[in-house]
């Protein structure tokens, strides 16, 4: 597996709508996606362009999200996870757990439609990683 | 201002030389840069490259390192701060805290050898931010 591109940067965050404007009118995001719901992983997302990568506000949905517990011990919000993008999900699932990482779970659908995983923070130095099948570019 | 690129997310590491093969044997980067100290911001770094952004690993040098305390929290490390790219870093300053935003401090030469300044995390949804002047790219 070769490292690909920085997908997205996730940030945590209580309010998506409170947030925006941190992104909008302080550092001057021109491009701030609709926000949409993904019940499949418990939280709700709005991706905020950077010239070359994007950050991924989520905010819980519903009482069991999974970044309910991040928020309780980060209030305000925080870094989360970091997003990479991978060729194949399933190759590099087996490639992960093969070297001794461990796959939380199995590939399912990510925010941004194609299959993604996510690899435990203790074999990641800390960061959540989440590796996401690319999507086929136009070009 | 316009949001810029997003130039790195800095990860902490107690480690540099312990998180390489993390990035080098597990995720597959291909470019690493050699680590280097910084000592003006209490750190040592180790860039890696993705193929839009890159991945800065950050290690305490010296006993009052500011990424110390972080550790001491995260003891495996952890995503510490995203770094986005302005074109003026007096200009940005200004900007931010005209806006309200707390910056931590005068600007200084970041680890890209451009000036960086840091904004508080309490402003910026529990992420800290470094802002920092862009490079002068090759054409």
């Amino acid at each position: 597996m070769t490292l690909g591109r920085l997908n997205h940067v996730g940030v945590a965050t209580p309010s998506i709508e409170k947030s925006i404007p941190i992104y909008r009118d302080l550092l001057g995001a021109t491009k701030i996606h609709e926000a949409f719901d993904l019940p499949a992983q418990g939280v709700r997302v709005c991706f905020v362009d950077t010239p070359n990568s994007q950050i991924e506000l989520i905010e819980p949905l519903g009482e069991t999200s999974p970044i309910l517990k991040f928020l309780e011990k980060n209030p305000l919000g925080g870094q989360h996870h970091v997003c990479f993008e991978v060729p194949d999900i399933h190759a590099a699932k087996a490639e992960m757990e093969a070297k001794g990482a461990k796959v939380l779970g199995e590939p399912r659908i990510g925010a941004h439609g194609t299959p993604v995983i996510f690899v435990h923070p203790k074999d990641m130095g800390g960061v959540l990683v989440e590796l996401m099948e690319a999507p086929k570019r136009e070009h």
